[in-house]
């Protein structure tokens, strides 16, 4: 099944565009023995907890490269663990030259296993095709990101087209097999209104709303479809360090179809 | 020792421009045995040949993720190979919002035990100071990359400024530490002398003279500084899988060293 199928089944069965971002910190993880074993505990528990009203799981593969080997692992598990029928979006921001991009792609989809990846898109058309060409995974481009840096060059002022506007213009045309998304931070919902217009139905992932204080409301109503659903809003660390997980993810979800 | 001053003394002590690229291909290493001794063997033996020769090596770490675990564990025990003298630049082009930028800076320099890293400016400053912050190791941040899609964004027609000189100038602004540096393709060498115009004395990482068909003659005069240093000239391929890797290099070394 394809990615967007699998996407688009999740919405429907969790009645959800809630994903929720499985971004480990150690410190904040209790338990003892390897760190492998803790950081794969803490997952399998939050799976549990929340599985029945996602739409997406993303772990952001920072957080696992920083343990080492044993994040690595924990992660291949992680991904393991996680349902079928949930689709598991690998935060990566991968972007290099063709010959190794290739070589991310086949890390990212063969190795790990991931259903969809985040790919950064610095180095153009050739830096991500490789991921493209893998037909039934999914490919989000960033394209506007939450935090003040975005300001640097996605938003760069004086120039006659932004940045994340040529961005927002290129994936679509880049979109052949229908298998690309943007990514689009809650922060900025104003140009999210735009950036759907310029997007049409590719799925758009906008990480955000917790931590750093994005607009929920105008980050549904500006970001899903007219069917109302394509737009995956990720909170990570406001889920799943809340004391009681599943009831946090309930909330957020709920909260997220009021405004549907 | 400071990035910087490690690699004006290898630059120095071997004479040398060269930077030699780890990117590992198992189908063209010989032998039997696990993937990460087979990696790491080959890795040793590069490294045995040309460490009188180079000023740097530069694994790029999707070659190794490619190889899942048994690949990370090769990179980390051939960074732990290198002579202590040849800094080691990891091409990871990594890029994130500033609280998962400082997991992949810790991943970089504390668990691989880089001296310097590739880093990508399409998040804009608070994704590459968690790197500047280690003032000890190099940040090379992509400027203007040697692949056809620089031409997408980085070479943008139609905008007043191109983006690639924005950020050249951006970086110029975040060097406080003075441990800052670009990377520009060695096919983009008229646009080199502009950026080193703007650079100052920062490093400049150059790939693309080998399999890619950059100007070697016009990388080494444009990008050299006034004391005909501080462009680090990088071959992969072309080396590592030529059938005398140590009399490619120094012959590569020599041809750099003619044009300073």
């Amino acid at each position: 099944m394809s990615f967007l199928n699998l996407l688009d089944k999740a919405c429907e069965t969790n009645n959800s565009l809630l994903c929720v971002g499985l971004d480990i910190d150690l410190s904040k993880i209790p338990g003892s023995g390897s760190d492998e074993d803790r950081i794969l505990e803490f997952n399998k528990r939050i799976v549990d907890l929340t599985k029945d009203c996602v739409c997406a799981y993303k772990p952001n593969i920072a957080f696992y490269e920083m343990y080492g080997v044993a994040g690595m692992q924990a992660l291949i598990k992680t991904i393991e663990y996680i349902p079928e029928d949930i689709p598991v979006i690998l935060d990566a921001k991968r972007g290099d030259i063709g010959h190794t991009a290739k070589a991310y792609a086949k890390s990212v989809f063969e190795v790990l296993s991931a259903d969809a990846v985040t790919v950064n898109p610095f180095l153009g058309y050739d830096s991500i095709e490789p991921f493209i060409d893998y037909k039934d995974k999914g490919v989000f481009v960033l394209c506007l990101t939450s935090n003040k840096g975005s300001s640097d060059f996605q938003l760069a002022s004086g120039e006659e087209v932004p940045l994340y506007k040529h961005v927002a213009e290129h994936v679509s045309q880049w979109n052949t097999f229908g298998n690309c998304g943007l990514v689009v931070g809650a922060t900025n919902t104003d140009m999210l209104k735009e950036i759907r217009s310029v997007a049409g139905d590719m799925p758009i992932l906008i990480p955000g709303v917790g931590a750093q204080g994005g607009d929920l409301e105008a980050s549904v109503r500006f970001g899903a479809t007219k069917n109302k659903n394509r737009a995956i809003i990720n909170s990570s660390r406001g889920i799943i360090y809340a004391d009681d997980p599943a009831a946090e993810a309930k909330k957020l979800r709920d909260e997220i179809n009021r405004y549907r």
